[in-house]
């Protein structure tokens, strides 16, 4: 079991907080999370391209090659492996492994299930060390089937996901039915308000991501100050100064 | 005159926010702003390369072409110009003139004015409807000297610059000299708690810029919000949904 696979406890779960480019990457390694994912959306975003729509695959190798040398284990959202060819993707996940990557992050995007256990077999077969995360969108973007969850989910496992995740899911019971019948450990996606990290580790759950929580919550600040700033207001308080910045950027 | 010159007014001053990524700056000119300047900390360390040493000359360019089509005005941080060389500067500056930019924010580093003064020089021969922001280091590295700052920005002026920038200079009377003496719209980094936009509007400044705050804010929201969620706090209000982001970033 490699060093990231370990960190998947059922019940003791991985929070993982999702960066977007070296600097959200080196602040929350800075501030002590172990390993970090990539949003999807905030890589896409930061370079004015779309999400989840293939766009951006030379942005997130770029990325991949520049946060991997950072002190910390770093899991890549390829949202759905950016070609639909098992050995282009494999080619991805080898090169991403190369360039010091634990993990990648492989969405289904509610297409045929088959689809995406071709990209697993290939990937593993190709970098058996790789975490795969295999998520399934029936919540996501589905109609938040349990029964096709569980199908979904397990043929990902049977062709060798080692975890799976199932963005959207929040009912305890179907969260509960999950972690119990699927072999493998269960990712979700944090989301405010309708759980803590606490409920969800007595669930059974192993890994919690953030999803696009961060890069949200960044652009906000963002806006917000700059508003503040115009209208005359106290700019939000726990800003960093320059050098406090730089220092923890290790820059 | 054009169009963002005429943005400069004394006493109704331009307030420019500073992006980094392309995100960054949408979600700024979806907010109102018309026009933002780059922050050459975060344009930086958004790519793990460190401010102000001339490392991030290619970053500049890239993001700067992805900007320079969003609906508003673009100015470009380009440090000491990423080169002493004169032409090259010039060079660097009409390609960023063609792709869309308004103007450019050169910073002397309190090496010799004469150097800076060549190289607006260069600039304004080349590109002569780019804006020169002409940037004296002297409160920012140097001692606060205010007979350093009116020979250094008076030179920049006759060398052609079309505004000074002055950061870190906070003291009223100072920057009421600075605006009386020196024939260009001046420009001063906004420091939150000691002063207002108002308070500088009365003492005659033309533009407010926010240098790397707003990067600073969203870093630290970044790593505010994923602690909120290990700690089990709130995580801090206002964050845009999934879909509202879409939308806000223009994606």
């Amino acid at each position: 079991m490699t060093a990231f696979a370990d960190l998947h406890r059922p019940g003791a779960p991985l929070l993982l907080p999702n960066a977007w480019d070296h600097a959200s990457a080196a602040a929350l390694f800075d501030a002590g999370f172990p390993a970090v994912g990539t949003t999807s959306l905030g890589v896409a975003a930061a370079h004015g391209l779309p999400d989840a729509t293939g766009a951006a695959r030379a942005e997130t190798i770029a990325l991949t090659k520049l946060i991997a040398k950072l002190p910390g284990m770093v899991t890549v959202d390829i949202e759905s492996g950016f070609s639909a060819d098992p050995a282009e993707v494999a080619d991805l996940a080898a090169q991403l492994s190369d360039a010091g990557a634990v993990g990648v992050n492989l969405e289904d995007a509610m297409i045929d299930p088959q689809v995406l256990c071709g990209l697993i077999e290939a990937i593993k077969r190709r970098v058996p060390g790789l975490f795969v995360n295999a998520r399934t969108d029936t919540y996501w973007l589905g109609d938040s089937s349990l029964e096709e969850t569980l199908v979904r989910t397990e043929a990902y496992v049977d062709s060798g996901a080692d975890g799976v995740f199932v963005p959207g899911m929040a009912k305890p019971e179907e969260i509960a039915t999950v972690v119990e019948q699927v072999n493998a450990p269960l990712n979700l996606l944090f989301l405010p308000g309708k759980h803590t990290v606490t409920e969800l580790a007595g669930l059974g759950v192993s890994r919690i991501s953030t999803g696009s929580l961060l890069f949200r919550a960044a652009v906000h600040a963002t806006v917000a100050t700059a508003l503040a700033v115009r209208d005359e207001h106290p700019v939000p308080p726990g800003i960093p100064g320059y050098d406090e910045t730089v220092n923890m950027l290790g820059l």
